[in-house]
Order: C-alpha cells, then sequence, then structure tokens
C-alpha cells in the first residue's frame, strides 16, 4: 500500500526544467531572469472554507492554482514557479490523483513548474504560493490610480457568486441557468495575458476576489481618490443578467466575490487602445466609471443617482 | 473585539526595507541581488503533528521559522525574506502576540523581512516559506560527496529526540537533565552561520531534521556513495551521553531527528580548516566517518565492528 508520500511523488513530481535545481534537496533554486523583479504571493486554502468536501478533487487542484496565478495578473507578472503544501487526513490516491490533474492542467497552460512543496497529515488544507517575473519598475500596483481615470473590469461580474447562492439555496436558477454559471465558480481563467499586457497602460490593477466594491476599495484607499461606477454598465453574464433585478443578484455583481477578473483603471487617452487590447485577447474589457477626487465609491443607477451600497453591497442586504 | 484580521495587522505588520513592495498589494516584489540564485523553501507545520496544543506559542514560532532556517542553512543560502500563511480556529491575541514574538525574534536576529502571508479560519496550521540567496554555482547540494570525503555534524545529535521521549514517558530523566534537554526541542538553532561558511568547502550537506541515518543516507542516494560512521565519535550533550547504554537513547541520536544540525562531507585537505572554522563559529564541527565506494551505511562500534541499524535506528527496535 503506497504511503502518502509515495503518491506525492508519483503524483507531483514532475519536471522543472526551468529550475536550476528543482524537488529532491533542502531548497530548490531558481535565476531569476536579468532586468526583472520576483513577484511573491501565497494563499492558503481550507476545506470548509475555500471549497466544499463534496467538490471535486479537479476543480480543487484548479482553483488553488488559479486564485494564486490571479494575484501574479494583478501585477502584471508572468507566473513562473509554484511551491505546494498541503495537510492530508488519508493518503486518498484518487483525491491525489484528481487535484493533481487539475492542478498541472492549469499550471500547464502557463508555463508554471511546482519547484517545492511539503506534505503532512492533518485537516485538509492547500497552500500555494506563487513566483513570478516582471520588467523592473513595471508592475501594476493598487496606488496609482489618478482623478479622470477610467475604471475597467475584465469578463463579466457575479456569476461565480450566483452560482454559489444557487447551491446554498439563496436563490432559484433552472438546470441550464445553473450549469451555465457553476464553472465561473469551479474553474475560474485567471486573467495573466491581460495583466501582462496592461504594463504600460494601466494606473493601478486589483484582482476581484472579495467583489468589486471592497476590491476598487482598496484601490481607491491606497490611491487617496473616489470613484464612480455605473451600476447599468456592469458587464454581466446573460443569466445573471435575466434576474439582476432581484437584490440578492445585485449583491452577487457588486460584492459576492470569486470573480477573479482584472479590475483596473486607466487614463481616458488610453480608451481606444483598451478596446483594441480587448479584440486582441478575445476578452471582454468593459469601461464602468470614473476616478474622482475626493473618497468614497458612489454606484449611480441608470438615472445617474446614487445607489445605497456599502462595501458588503445593499445596504439593507448586508 | 479585534477581528481576526485586524490582529494578524497589528502583529504581523513590520517594516520591510529589503523589499521593493511589502505587504498590502496583490504579491511582494523582491530584487534579487546580482550574481546571486534564489533558494527556496517550504514547510507546513500542524497542530498534534509537529508541536502539541500545550506547547507556548512563543516557541511554535520561533521553531516554525527555525526548521525553514535550517533549509536553508543547508543550502548555504542566506535567509532573507519569508512568507507566513496561517489556518487558525480564533482569534486568539495571546497566543498571536506569542506567537509573533516568537516568529520575529528568530527573524529578526537573522535579518529575515516577513514579506507576505494569508491568513484563513481553520484547524490550526502554520505554512512558512523561506526565500533566500546564494552565489551562483555555490549552493551546497546532496550529490557531491566522494568516496575519501570526511563526514561532519555541527553541533550535539539526540537532544531534541531525548526531551521528546521524555516527555512522551519513554525515558526517564530527572528534572535538572529535563530542563538541561527540553530548549533542543522547543528552540532549535539554525545553523546558517555555518552554511555560509561551508560554500567552497563543503562537496555535500544536509540539514538533519529526519535523523542522522534518514538524513545522510539522502546524500549518499544523491551521491551514488557509501558512508562508515563510528559511534563513539558522534558528539553529544552530556546527558545524552550519561544515559547512552539505552538502545532508546541511542536511538534518538541516529535516529530521533529534530536536530537541526547540519550534516555535510568535506576533502579531508579541508580538515584543519574546519577545525579552525568551528574555532570561529563557537560552534562544535565534529568529523564522524567517511564517504566510501559502493552503497550502504555502516554504524561501527567502538572496536571497529558494525551495529545493528537501519533507517530507523536499531532493527530491533524499529
Amino acid at each position: 500500500m503506497p504511503s502518502e508520500f509515495d503518491l506525492i511523488r508519483q503524483y507531483f513530481t514532475r519536471p522543472t526544467p526551468s529550475a536550476l535545481l528543482g524537488v529532491g534537496d533542502d531548497a530548490a533554486l531558481l535565476q531569476i531572469s536579468p532586468g526583472m523583479e520576483l513577484a511573491v504571493s501565497v494563499d492558503m486554502l481550507v476545506e470548509g472554507r475555500h471549497f466544499a468536501p463534496q467538490d471535486g478533487p479537479g476543480t480543487v487542484g484548479h482553483k488553488s492554482l488559479a486564485v494564486n496565478l490571479s494575484d501574479m495578473a494583478a501585477m502584471g507578472a508572468r507566473p513562473r514557479w509554484a511551491t505546494l503544501a498541503l495537510a492530508l487526513p488519508a493518503a486518498d490516491e484518487k483525491w491525489l490523483r484528481g487535484f493533481a490533474g487539475g492542478f498541472f492542467g492549469l499550471a500547464g497552460k502557463f508555463g508554471v513548474e511546482l519547484i517545492g512543496g511539503d506534505t503532512t497529515r492533518g485537516p485538509l488544507n492547500i497552500c500555494i504560493q506563487i513566483m513570478g517575473e516582471v520588467p523592473s519598475g513595471k508592475a501594476l500596483r493598487r496606488d496609482g490610480a489618478k482623478a479622470g481615470d477610467e475604471i475597467w473590469v475584465s469578463g463579466v461580474l457575479g456569476t461565480a457568486a450566483l452560482a454559489l447562492a444557487f447551491r446554498q439555496g439563496r436563490v432559484e436558477l433552472d438546470q441550464m441557468e445553473a450549469a451555465a454559471c457553476l464553472p465561473a465558480l469551479y474553474v475560474p481563467q485567471p486573467r495573466v495575458a491581460l495583466g501582462l499586457s496592461l504594463c504600460d497602460i494601466a494606473t493601478a490593477a486589483i484582482d476581484v476576489s472579495d467583489g468589486l466594491l471592497a476590491d476598487l476599495g482598496h484601490i481607491l484607499e491606497q490611491s487617496g481618490v473616489g470613484a464612480e461606477i455605473h451600476f447599468e454598465t456592469l458587464p454581466l453574464h446573460e443569466v445573471v443578467r435575466r434576474h439582476i433585478e432581484l437584490d440578492a443578484v445585485k449583491n452577487c455583481t457588486l460584492a459576492g466575490g470569486d470573480d477573479y477578473e482584472l479590475c483596473f483603471t486607466a487614463p481616458v487617452t488610453r480608451h481606444a487602445e483598451l478596446l483594441a487590447l480587448s479584440q486582441k485577447l478575445a476578452l471582454p474589457l468593459t469601461c464602468i466609471g470614473r476616478i474622482v477626487g475626493g473618497a468614497g465609491l458612489a454606484v449611480l443607477d441608470g438615472k445617474g443617482g446614487p445607489m445605497p451600497v456599502n462595501a458588503k453591497g445593499f445596504d439593507h442586504f448586508a
């Protein structure tokens, strides 16, 4: 009967041609490319909080890495290497095989190599650290937004949150609608190519993981500015749009989280360029508002009047 | 009542002058020094396995970082930056304050800066990734030992394992003896200065965490060589030596683990130099045997005859 360490060796040991020294010594050795800074981010995911016990291990493997790649995208960094620390309650070969499949499926898509890690027995816990490279001085940050900049988001907002609300019985969807929304929850797509393309365009960027209002709020706070966004311009999946009159669904779009899209600011002079980039990447980029002086985030309705919101969504639904 | 995130901010946010961008954005940004490779290692520690629920949080904070610094020492790397991911069952201010004290106490001693991390609610889990720098091509590895090399260890062996055996009731010690041994278990000292000094001397190195036989075994396996070590030459704490006739205590020295000393090989021509280095660092360095051709690890008694051991210790005590 294979030990958990045999299983780890079997499922997680892959060639690491880009590392000077990979798995097998006390540490891995990496050469950072000349002219590049190293971007480093870490996320820890716990069963019951970030994923459910019944979630397929392939989707857990995919999503664990995806949320980290999204942090790289938000810095405009090219993800290069990852480490994976796992606590497992038992040596479950089927689960490990599924997890590895999801993890490496996504890693391979982005050229990310697994160069180290650790395994121990304990309640299920997944900790991934991602390391990437970004040209010196070119990283996207949260603190550079300027009054007059336009605010953009990639993709659509609220789909994953709606899927979660459906799964938790808070919103009703028919089978087709649920099937259309669930992939956003289980297999988000990190916007790495977009992040790399924004390096000399965006003045600030963040990935939308907690929710648009909360995450845009971080940009505003660190940049010392305010914002006006127009609710009617938020890009939505057609299923989300179909139910947008419900307050719960409005909340999914503004505060649901789990979107893993990029929210960024850019001078208005770059507007046409960003539309062209959207075409080039085959990824919707939508201008949703503008940075203003002062402080605070105003969400305006179709008539330009303020909607009652806070970082958690609608005040009466907080 | 402060949230766990307020507490984290309070206890774990410290200046990071060596980072281009520290905590607060989607990722930290680091500049790797010219001519240096980046060494990366990660360890995950779980309550009940790596430390006991009743262990003081200060010692848990110290040891969590120490075991990682030991991996840097084993590569001859200078530890520079760390990330810390924590899963906590509750926002326990007293525990966090203690943990932070132990962690930063050791970090400060080695000039290590905490540049990122994550916190989530869940069963207690500590995941630390350590990053260090080593001059290009100079890292100590596990695969360079040559027949004829001498085998060395720093410090003493078996003290932490004896303390653990005492705490678990497997060995009897009097109060003074226990008090002398317990610090090795709770607050190990990573041999970073030694690692840095071995760069152009040692042909292979590893830190002794699983136990001398297991860890030296990794060097032998990766270098494709064998070894003879002389049991009588193993450097021991006086309390360990006093009880060395017990098989359980012999096992502590050979296979107990938790030593966090360095085991390394070096050409015999460097013998005098290593004794001088020992003086300079005020750290015992003891030659315990020799690398031979072939395979396998022989432990010889005082008369030069083989003792019955395997990687777990004595065959009859496995």
